[in-house]
């Protein structure tokens, strides 16, 4: 019984079922102007940052979390040279992003400056100094607001934000309005994805398929696809939206693209990978076929 | 505050990370003369068994499970007439094996005589009657023990056993001593499949990646696949093996084979769920890969 | 980590507090008419009884709680001969009640028939058999309308009842109103004596010091006291009433009397832990000196 | 269930048996040479210390604690003029201590200098300036290298450790060859006092029993108490040992010495609050009466 003494984080997955991770340091704790901020140090994970309780990422699985955001996107484009990035904090994102050969320019916006600074200290194997590169702009300020100002446009615009929760700082980065706001903002052939919520059979409702619907109302095209990550508990959901149609890459096509682009091999993502992420579970396929809600500004979905 | 006060079964998953499920009614709870069980009612899950404080299946999710064990190996197989189940008390294995139309005789063993009987009267949703099908002899014995008996063959032979902890009642029956004698069961062109415990990033080299090889080392072939199980919380693992070519089937050929066999539709295995579950990951394949341990009855792997 | 797999009983202590008890066996688990019931054997406690997820006793150490309830009052009346228990289902507190020589008959009524069939079965070690002592009635009626009727007075009314919650089946047996139709059946020289939930120094205005100052304005005399109860976590409180002073007993006092009317020594209760009981920590008499208010049927103090 | 997402402190009571306290800020985490160390701040304990993820003492309850430690030892003192505080780092031990206006000196050792520093940061209503005062002589080293010395002598030495865990720095602290060393350190007529671990009914012989024992085989006379700690979920043993006899002060006497010596009341101990500490429950008498061990530096006596 002496093992079950200690500091542990307790988070909700579902209804009636939480998950309590040992920690064995907090590096960091405090609030920010935001949101509530723990570095924390975990035998299973690594340093893991957490936001108002809820886990974003860890050393030991973000590369699948960040390499099944970024990648796909990236592919898909034929030349992605600038990509813009909302949210992403820790810097996992910005760093995938940078890895493609063809990426002159990266903006990133992340509202809290402080869990960017925060990150920059506590979490190197994130960001692996993805935040020094010269190709980067780091703002810290609203995306909406930037976004909705008349400015540059993107290639690839990768949505790294957290969930839409009831009273959080991100939903109204979920809804049709707010994609109306992002596509003005995409060059043509240009592509937008977003995390989209955890997608396994008894999550997948929260939000993943609306967003997917959301997107539909905005773009021409949309696709979800989702992967397994550890420190989520389930599979998590992603959509990628375009104008132009989503190329359905072969295994073989994406190994190729991925070599040319980023001249190695990337620790998950690959051809194979792909096509577990993008041959989606039937409830999936049925959930999103099914689903008739909508994110509006004035009538968004939150998440439970 | 009140909302934690309760009854929570609490299950390991990693070293370090454990999950609380809030139990609403506990419909039975003894020991046996194998193992402690337990069929908890969850709101979330509904009924689950619970076999030494590990989760068995629940009915929200045991379809996923269920499915993704039985049929690739009976699509694999062109006309399995005769399947063997190791195991498999709740009768869910029983019952999708059963739902083949070419299947004229299951051969059932399970140990624990008890756990099938409390099965029966508790979660007829699991096994909706499968027991009662004339084309299922019952047994309760010593699957090893049975196999190794000269007898009768069958051209699909499903394990769904508990893993293999040590002290637990199971282990031997993951060892290559043991495929060689469930091997000498199988008719020509025949097929085995275990379930092979967690898949994950963290934790697929449990016992994954070794009952792999050990198949490997008995058969001239085995394929590895892995599907999300909720209540497991994780990806989980499942090892085909055959002396004879296993085939890679088109997501159209799986609905073909489905409908020419069933004559409907299952809640979640269809063509594209087959492509999600064989497309690994690439740490899975690569975890096969390196992977160099082979469980024998006088060194076997434990499960952590 | 293996160590945390299994059933657990988790309560709430404080808000922002709770318990986790690890749960060896579920003895019995269900609903009766009126409440959740749950019968649970652990290593620590033996079994123990809860009610809708609360712990009301357990075989290690209901004989402090049950002697500290019944005893001091019995003691307090010169020549109690006839007893009335409201509640009490596990018969520890008739137990007692009755191990008085002067007890010639003791009336027991507890609402919930099943509850007290339980006990019967499920817990011997409680009850030892006092069921089926002679001068015992029982009967499953509500306790406050068996009161209201004219009838039988008493020398001691112990209320065993659980805690005052809201929407809980007990909180019209805490009012001023319940205490008046009580002392009308109380004979001259009667005492009342109630448990009255926690009494630590984070809890004791939760309903320990409004049912004292309740009884006051019922009762000429009341006097709270103390003990500390392992299972639950915290001081218990208690306080007995009286229109009769009720006496400073001392330690060789309560010793005599001990022996002289149970002819052998308690387990718990004896001259110097009475002693310990009645001398209040300084926050519980500045609790109950400073408290103003009281409950009634139609403005309860529910407990939090 | 959101409610029980969160940072929570799990600390094991007795085996099979934990608490779980939520955790709203961490103020500090980190290890010191000796410890790992977090001081917490919690909605219903204010600011906490927690050493080796056991809680020392928090703002909400430490008065209990350190009032019961101190006072009646100095009180069973007719002039105690010189004090010496082994451990006692959060300086609620030396606040106490220092309120007696008869006390000119009072050294204290903690061996740990950077928790005494978190402290003194951290937890100003622990030590409200104590440190700071003229009469106090601070050091940090091992206390008992520190009292082997031919050195000083003092009226009252109070021993304000952690408990004697396996491995743990303070178990040298509690054997009997420590307390004869500790005893050539007091002058004639002194006394000294131990913190002696939890006392309830499940818990009194981890080793509150044996370090009674262990000081009457030092000293003439040995008496042990305890108070219930809300924050240690249980009642709390200690022991006052001397060469001289040991007063009973009557609830009187105690409130007029109280008054002479600090001018105030205190906000636990009194009189009433005394005879609730030195009269035991009867199951603390019969473990201390019952108990046959000793703590020897060869053969010491672990918490489990």
């Amino acid at each position: 019984m002496e093992e079950i003494t200690g500091k542990w984080l307790i988070e909700t997955v579902y209804p009636d079922l939480a998950v309590m991770l040992r920690v064995q340091q907090v590096l960091f704790s405090g609030r920010t102007e935001y949101q509530q901020v723990e570095v924390l140090e975990s035998d299973l994970y690594g340093r893991s940052l957490v936001l108002d309780g809820k886990t974003q990422s860890t050393e030991r699985d973000e590369h699948i979390y960040h390499e099944s955001l970024v990648h796909p996107a990236m592919l898909f484009h034929s030349d992605p040279k600038s990509v813009f990035i909302g949210g992403g904090g820790e810097g996992g994102t910005l760093r995938e992003a940078l890895s493609h050969n063809t990426v002159e320019r990266a903006v990133m916006i992340d509202l809290d400056q402080q869990v960017v600074e925060l990150c920059r200290e506590y979490l190197p194997d994130h960001h692996k100094g993805s935040f020094d590169d010269a190709r980067v702009e780091l703002l810290h300020r609203d995306a909406r607001a930037y976004l909705g100002e008349a400015g540059e446009q993107f290639d690839v615009m990768v949505m790294d934000l957290v969930d839409p929760m009831e009273g959080g700082p991100a939903y109204l980065l979920y809804t049709r309005q707010y994609y109306e706001i992002a596509k003005a903002r995409l060059r043509e052939g240009g592509l937008l994805v977003t995390q989209s919520g955890p997608a396994g059979l008894l999550s997948h409702q929260e939000c993943f398929t609306t967003i997917n619907r959301t997107l539909l109302a905005t773009f021409a095209h949309c696709v979800g696809y989702q992967v397994h990550v550890p420190a989520f508990q389930t599979l998590w959901g992603f959509n990628i939206a375009s104008d132009s149609p989503i190329p359905d890459l072969a295994a073989a096509e994406v190994d190729r693209l991925l070599l040319e682009r980023l001249g190695q091999e990337l620790a998950f993502y690959d051809g194979e990978s792909h096509l577990s992420m993008f041959n989606l579970p039937k409830f999936l396929r049925k959930g999103i076929a099914e689903e008739t809600r909508i994110n509006l500004d004035e009538a968004p979905v939150f998440m439970v």
